[in-house]
């Protein structure tokens, strides 16, 4: 059985010319994309399977974390039930089920999925229930990566924000190293609670699922446990338009040879939201993950 | 003024659990694409424009030679000027205008590259002609790659075929590290030159600029000093079909996250081509570059 540190793969760290001349700024990518199942969720997932007692887990996720919890029980030898929406892309339905995971299809237009949670969690009194951000061996895995990203001297630091597992796991590990560089959170626009509740001093939801390109954003708000961390340790949180994570989709393709998720363009998109917050800094961009559908991404690129 | 070791970006490994199960094979992944101007050229150009005594360069190259000799020739500030077709991709010509070098149009209907090449040389007496592949610099700038591939316990390494360059400079690399992988090349069905020439135990030729999508590879024949080294130093060329080329690119694209230009995923093809040949083996694939148009690669995905 492999130590977390064993199981997951270092960040990728990738510099292109072009994109510093194109930008004009002094551009570092650190790139998840390659990491166990494609994202940085793995990094929780893993910690998570491997440090809960139990030998069943369950949880809903039609996207990164479903995959990667996936991985990480069959690396582990445990039980997993994902709960997806019945709408899902059969790609990642496929993807789970390969992994050796139940997939509980859920109807959502006739039950919620925290509903249906909730039932199976009744019938599976052994599992856990993991969250994909709200947990504490979720923030610690993600944590992995600002251990990483610590010491390398960046001025600032740029993480995609959706239930905001990420970027509490990275404050924490450059709170614990000493490290400075000012976080900042790249959150889309259509669905801006994370920025709104960091003004506000309080959570705040946004009213549903937003429909942003970003789906591994679409959380209806910060978790309880990522809240203080964030509130305490995040500098600032940039609004993307949806065009800005699309325009960032195609110049990681262009000018860095990057295939990214939309989710995982947030930094970048963050970045052209405002570039001269940027001017003079050590700017490392993080991108969550690579898993997008060959349709979206014809369209974006 | 950087030395080639301090100049050039260490090979990015990946290693993909989807892909590796989906091929039942122990796949690394040693990739280029993110190596300056998104391909090994630069290994090679910068190599060349560092060493040679002249402070004008001249080449004829539609791709990423031209651009990487127009890149390393801005960091060592020395003159560049590249030969292209007028036919050629507006973002290529606008890629090496945009590193400071010359661009020379050339209406390949009405003139050869080659003779206008030479018209150029006797303008410009003291230039040096760099071909992309048939020169010693080039060969041991690509040497870099080999000793990043050595003493890591490779059974087999799989190497894109055009002309040459980067085959015999792994081969090299390897010989001189005592390292006994097999390098195997990867060559498009459609230009199969080099593997009629291995068979043949003498360099035949193309009957013309094959009309395979790896467009890096459409080359005549190997070059005179990349042959010997291919001839006692390659155990097996592949022959990989064009739709190979393809499926190869999508599949880096599906389970590796991985953008390739169809060049770079000739390696792949090969493997797909003949799996039983890498049963058991430890393999890695040697990506050459990811630099493709958005229109090509939305067909191929």
């Amino acid at each position: 059985m492999l130590s977390l540190h064993e199981a997951i793969r270092p960040t990728t760290f990738i510099t292109s010319s072009k994109l510093r001349d194109h930008l004009g700024l002094d551009i570092t990518i650190a790139t998840e994309t390659f990491q166990h199942t494609g994202s940085f969720k793995f990094r929780a997932a893993y910690n998570l399977a491997l440090n809960v007692p139990n030998d069943e887990i369950l949880t809903a996720s039609s996207g990164n974390f479903g995959q990667a919890l996936a991985y990480a029980c069959k690396l582990l030898g445990k039980k997993c039930t994902v709960v997806m929406p019945a709408t899902s892309a059969k790609v990642k339905v496929e993807a789970v089920r390969g992994f050796g995971s139940t997939v509980d299809l859920v109807d959502t237009t006739k039950v919620g999925r925290l509903e249906r949670v909730a039932e199976l969690a009744e019938q599976m009194p052994n599992a856990y229930f993991a969250s994909a951000y709200d947990d504490e061996f979720v923030i610690a895995g993600n944590s992995t990566l600002g251990d990483e990203l610590a010491g390398l001297g960046f001025d600032a630091i740029v993480i995609p924000v959706g239930g905001g597992g990420l970027i509490s796991g990275v404050v924490t590990a450059l709170c614990r190293q000493g490290d400075t560089a000012e976080v900042i959170g790249a959150e889309p626009l259509l669905g801006n609670d994370a920025a709104r509740s960091l003004k506000a001093g309080e959570i705040l939801s946004n009213d549903g699922e937003p429909q942003t390109i970003a789906d591994g954003a679409r959380t209806i708000s910060l978790g309880e446990l990522n809240w203080p961390i964030i509130r305490d340790g995040v500098r600032d949180i940039i609004e993307v338009s949806d065009d800005r994570i699309a325009a960032a989709v195609k110049l990681y393709f262009e000018l860095a040879n990057l295939k990214t998720e939309p989710t995982g363009a947030l930094s970048l998109g963050a970045v052209l939201e405002h570039p001269d917050r940027f001017v003079g800094k050590k700017v490392c961009l993080v991108v969550s993950g690579g898993n997008v559908d060959a349709a979206v991404y014809r369209e974006l690129i």
